[in-house]
């Protein structure tokens, strides 16, 4: 009965609040919550305050929980205690943007008609807002579901602080299940549900030869040149061209796929062509779309994020520079552990270049679960229901910290329903969402969250 | 009887005008004529109008001789149709500056005791005014020697425009010798004439892989990394930790070292503690001096003077980037040429990464000269006289493209009487100059006119 009301109503209530939708997205996205960048701490505090306003104006309790890191800001939507709960994962925090890159300022959001242009949009707080706005919908309408929500603000750098956090307040989070929606779909004819992430270990890699620049012409020759030894250090890590892992032991623990995952794979309609316009790549390391998705899912990387060193001004400046550093990260994939990796790692490059300095920079677990569950299936049932398609299970290439924490605390399902796109442009310039992804989304989540309430 | 005068007269001169020599030594020093950066077209510009200025103050004649790129202050100290002329080049353009890294602003000379701190207080405008300070005393003495100025304001780059200007007024820079005064000695106590300089080939290698940086969880493993490419390619074209170029043909054209060369290095008093110590150096490639000064003075090298791509602000940005880029220079000898050079480097690079961009950024010849005529042998006992230890012959490191071009078209005589010690720092951050170096140039660089005058 309940059922069929919000079934009937939700239309009528995704049109009547998308004004309202975008005027919360625009202030979120407003507020330059960077994570990696110390000199936001202010705004991540804002952002904290801002979500905590929203919840109450939403009518959940809600309340600001400290970390030894950056807030968590908890909400509950609470029905009754004899009501099964579920529990819903986001981050408000965002990557770092450069605005001199960006066709339009990464923190002020710009409608254009569907599209909502701004840094953090897609990545998390649209699908964030999409999930309270579905779940203040069943809410309002008497759903018997009580629903918790944790909006994470330091995501986007591993979530150093969020497995301590889940442990304190375990008792504040018992749930039956949750939800994240924080993934990314094949393509916008084809949604997918996550099953697996992938971890990382990240690491900066430092080497100070000198005191100061110095002439090249006076000491060159001499002198060593440490963008010169961190070039061959990068290239002893990895080949560039391959992407192989040169670290000896490093694809030991890598678990096998199985046939029937291999399978699934070859079915998800992943494109190549399509992978490379929605990220506008001029090419690629690989041509055949099997192994492209492989790479991704199921195997680790090793990845430079940047590197700098000596003059990078315009023009000709003729030293040998005294310092370079480069930021590297691995991916990981089930059963590597981040902890042995770092030491594989920084055993190899310190027997390589005993001076390098490797400060570890963050460090997550890869995440594998089920995705025959009944609360998966809820999942792909509600997507089919709603956008029309069929979803495929896949194993995501990103990374999401709090994951693992929350599997290894709360010990419930977890269930991936993420409502980006690739062309939206996680981690990129001129990030995205767009309504419709939106006003399925919210249609979606409130289907699912009618189908989590009688398992 | 005129020498006896003028030798009588020098110290007085030089105490009558340190205060002056100051006062226009911050002058210079305080216009940022870095001809590396676009930016400071119009204080290249200024550097040159104050240089006229001077010189006219100075009682020369002078004027601004424009040029493709940045003009040419000549000025001239005209004894006599009869009288012998010597030409004297230095340079008024600087390196850039970094004004964060320096301990004093760099385009502001601080003055402490006997120390002249500034970006170009020893690279090359207190040695250029050394030189003219002596002109003066010399010309007002009536030594029946014309002196003629060439102050360039494009050496920082290559000398790009030098040749062309000078073949277009090859008559107006007529000299029966060239005094260079641009170059480093061994150390306080070990004065040193050039005799030969090292070439370069100067080139920035661009990579770019896509339109944008994008996330290196949903990309990464299949998306090409430019960062890891462009270290591989800095790999294959050298080895940092020796130094050896790769590139096949690279030395080829290299002039073997003469056995007295050799014998003349070994007795030069270099000294490897003093170079790292005056280089700030904590590490070098080779701990045998003999091996060190011939990597320096009668080896080509490669450096990476700089790379940048992808993040390097604050914390973690786990993108995969779009483009990376390095700037890299030859350092060549005697017989290589840098247009060869040039086409190695681009060929081998092309067939390496093919989608590299390989763009040549100036290039000058190497030069070598005879250390055995008589304005050498004038310049070797004016050191002799003045600072009371003897010099040596040796090669420099670095490189003057103009002077490549004098030999080319003046077709006479070139000697180099540096006034720069190591510690002075060339390039580097701190960069200074002295009280001691500039009063015993000024002495030297008189006793050289006197000297020169009855050759």
């Amino acid at each position: 009965m309940q059922t069929k009301k919000i079934e009937a109503g939700i239309d009528q209530y995704i049109d009547s609040i998308r004004k309202d939708y975008e005027a919360n997205l625009k202030a979120f996205v407003d507020i330059p919550s960077v994570s990696a960048d110390p000199a936001h701490k202010k705004d991540i505090e804002k952002m904290a305050e801002a979500a905590l306003n929203l919840l109450k104006q939403f009518g959940a309790k809600a309340e600001i929980i400290k970390t030894n890191g950056n807030p968590v800001v908890y909400g509950y939507f609470e029905n009754s205690a004899k009501s099964p709960t579920l529990t819903i994962y986001n981050h408000l925090d965002v990557q770092p943007a450069d605005a001199n890159e960006w066709q339009n300022p990464p923190f002020s959001l710009t409608i254009k008609d569907d599209l909502y242009k701004g840094r953090g949009s897609t990545d998390d707080k649209g699908p964030a807002l999409a999930a309270l706005y579905a779940s203040k919908y069943v809410y309002d309408q008497g759903l018997p579901l009580n629903i918790k929500f944790i909006w994470e603000l330091e995501e986007e750098i591993g979530s150093p602080n969020f497995l301590s956090f889940l442990k304190r307040n375990k008792e504040k989070f018992k749930t039956n299940s949750i939800l994240v929606s924080d993934t990314i779909w094949i393509s916008k004819d084809k949604p997918s549900i996550a099953y697996g992430l992938r971890g990382m270990s990240c690491v900066l890699v430092k080497l100070r030869t000198g005191k100061k620049d110095v002439h090249s012409g006076t000491t060159g020759g001499v002198a060593r040149n440490p963008i010169g030894e961190l070039s061959q250090l990068i290239t002893d890590c990895y080949d560039a061209k391959t992407g192989e892992v040169k670290i000896p032991g490093f694809y030991d623990d890598v678990l096998p796929v199985s046939e029937q995952e291999l399978d699934n794979m070859g079915k998800a309609g992943f494109s190549l062509d399509h992978f490379k316009k929605a990220h506008e790549l001029m090419a690629v390391r690989v041509e055949e779309p099997l192994e492209a998705i492989k790479r991704i899912w199921v195997k680790p990387t090793l990845e430079v994020h940047g590197i700098v060193g000596g003059y990078t001004g315009p023009g000709v400046k003729t030293i040998v520079p005294h310092q370079a550093e480069a930021k590297i990260s691995m991916r990981l994939v089930p059963n590597q552990k981040p902890d042995k990796i770092f030491k594989l790692f920084s055993e190899f490059v310190k027997a390589k270049c005993p001076d390098a300095e490797v400060i570890e920079d963050g460090s997550l677990g890869p995440f594998i679960g089920s995705c025959k569950d009944k609360y998966n299936q809820a999942a792909a049932a509600a997507i089919k229901n709603t956008f029309h398609c069929e979803p495929v299970f896949t194993r995501e290439g990103g990374s999401i910290g709090a994951v693992v924490s929350m599997d290894e605390v709360l010990k419930v399902p977890i269930v991936f329903i993420g409502l980006s796109l690739p062309e939206h442009g996680y981690h990129a310039i001129n990030e995205h969402f767009d309504w419709q992804q939106a006003k399925g989304g919210i249609k979606l989540f409130a289907d699912y969250f009618t189908k989590v309430q009688k398992l």
